[in-house]
């Protein structure tokens, strides 16, 4: 019998298919088929997400699985313009796990809540036996109040720009070195942030917001490669604009990683018409100076991401594929 | 350090110590003090809950995690008066799942969806690496329309009348069973059942419905004793009017279980006015000819539960506490 393998999981290629082929087939209804990083409901009043976090280690450079479990969710409501409202919490705890450490885990979650404004509204705990879980699992799930309607990757248009909110990688370097036990540069942690905020100026700038998807599991390539298949357009991405700092770029360089393939958590990419881009970086800049305008959309090869290198040369970015890290969120 | 042990995930005394030295006090807000099955949001229009699943074995007699995941969700915002409508899932996978399995299970996830009108709006999976978790968890979150209002414990007044719903205990039975090898009376199954249609009918008939709520972990008992404590008042139940089946009082007296603390998953409890409890048995007896009239409430004991023999003698029914069944839901 076909088993599921890590490949399933990926954020890339094998994941979608197996969305597509068990999931998509068995639950098939219209809300789902438009769900982004959200679904709309209420007649497009609200938006309701889910996503459960396994990351590890529980504790990282820059955050750990609590402040992920808040951001994650949180951030996946502020793509679709909702500002994160109700959350729900689910604790799969291993028998033996240190109280004091769940104790700091809750801790990030109360902060990181804060930020968004947000409260949890329910909970359910679980304590399972040794060894049915790595320690700790959780799963947040939340409702958002939309403040921007019309967010979709296929409202993306020809010649709409695209920018990235800060240097990209840092979350998947992190987790990386973590688990390897590498020595990095004290410089570097992982990006994640709460979204919202920059998401709220963002609207209230007036500018025309037509995608958002913060570039998660699969990266900035899958987030690309998802839009230019749902807007039919091709994605031209300079590759000299992509912002990645020296530290991430060593890493990959080191092991053969591809920068735009590692998990970002607090990076989002943001498509907008050509007119407000210039107004729309100086709001990213404000927040992170790395934000950076990437590239555009164009006719030339549909549903294709193409990155052109500064001496002229172009080649296809695809989905990423294959096991790239696991339990990385 | 203290150690997290699974007597803090048995729905009874150190579950609710931990919720609410640990979570309780770090969310604190007043959607959550006041949350009982689900939160009530959107000034009382809808409900919101969530609930992980970590069941072994993953199909038993009378269903598999799949149904369980649909039903724990959609009972637990049934019980707050609301109908089911959307749901979102998460998955966490262990690498190497079959995928048969897992489609069986996605299944039985469609054809409880349906019988509760709800769909899945938003979901997450993740694939982790063999030995980070005992093949397959499923957490789903839920948003109900609430069509009953003000369904609290805290409204439960001094006479009101305690019925059941069903023979209790089936689920925690049948679990125990299938992982022992215990080769049962093949009638014994889990009582995982959608609630929904039954409250439906409840509601219809405009009944008084005080509270209501599923006798999940921790089994009738606990039920019972977080009503007393949160209406102030005693619950006196009639031992003899508490329906158990053959199987599972025989299971129960082998291995010293108490029935009342047994686990369910489609059996649950009404507080109504005594003017209207000949209506609500007639109602549940509609659907299973088991329920029962078990009690009702005084000022005996106030935030106690008295178990009342049929030879007169009368004992305080506590809340369960220690080691449970882990992983029953």
């Amino acid at each position: 019998m076909p088993q599921i393998k890590l490949a399933h999981g990926n954020g890339g290629v094998e994941n979608n298919r197996l969305i597509e082929d068990i999931f998509y087939k068995a639950f098939d209804n219209p809300i789902l088929a438009k769900s982004e990083d959200a679904a709309v409901i209420e007649g497009g009043k609200l938006a309701f997400t889910t996503d459960s976090f396994t990351v590890t280690p529980l504790f990282f450079a820059g955050g750990d699985i609590g402040k992920l479990a808040v951001c994650g969710t949180c951030n996946d409501l502020a793509m679709m313009g909702a500002k994160p409202k109700y959350l729900t919490c689910a604790f799969i705890i291993e028998e033996g796990l240190d109280r004091g450490e769940l104790q700091s885990i809750v801790a990030s979650m109360a902060k990181e809540l804060a930020i968004n404004g947000a409260v949890i509204v329910s909970g359910d705990t679980k304590v399972v036996p040794k060894g049915s879980v790595d320690r700790l699992f959780i799963n947040t799930s939340g409702i958002g109040e939309i403040g921007y309607e019309g967010i979709s990757a296929s409202g993306i248009a020809n010649e709409d720009v695209i920018l990235v909110s800060r240097d990209i990688g840092c979350h998947g370097a992190t987790i990386f070195a973590a688990r390897e036990g590498m020595e990095m540069s004290s410089t570097l942690q992982s990006d994640c942030i709460s979204l919202y905020p920059i998401v709220q100026k963002l609207i209230e700038s007036g500018i025309q917001i037509k995608a958002m998807r913060d570039a998660t599991r699969g990266g900035l390539a899958a987030v690309l490669n998802e839009w230019a298949k749902q807007s039919s357009l091709c994605i031209e991405i300079q590759e000299d604009k992509i912002p990645i700092v020296n530290e991430v770029m060593g890493l990959c360089e080191l092991l053969g990683f591809e920068a735009t393939a590692l998990a970002n958590e607090g990076t989002f990419v943001l498509a907008t018409h050509p007119q407000d881009a210039s107004k729309a970086l100086e709001i990213l800049q404000s927040f992170n100076t790395n934000a950076s305008i990437i590239g555009h959309t164009s006719q030339h090869y549909p549903q294709r991401v193409v990155l052109r290198s500064a001496w002229g040369t172009a080649r296809f970015l695809d989905m990423p594929s294959g096991e790239l890290l696991p339990r990385i969120c």
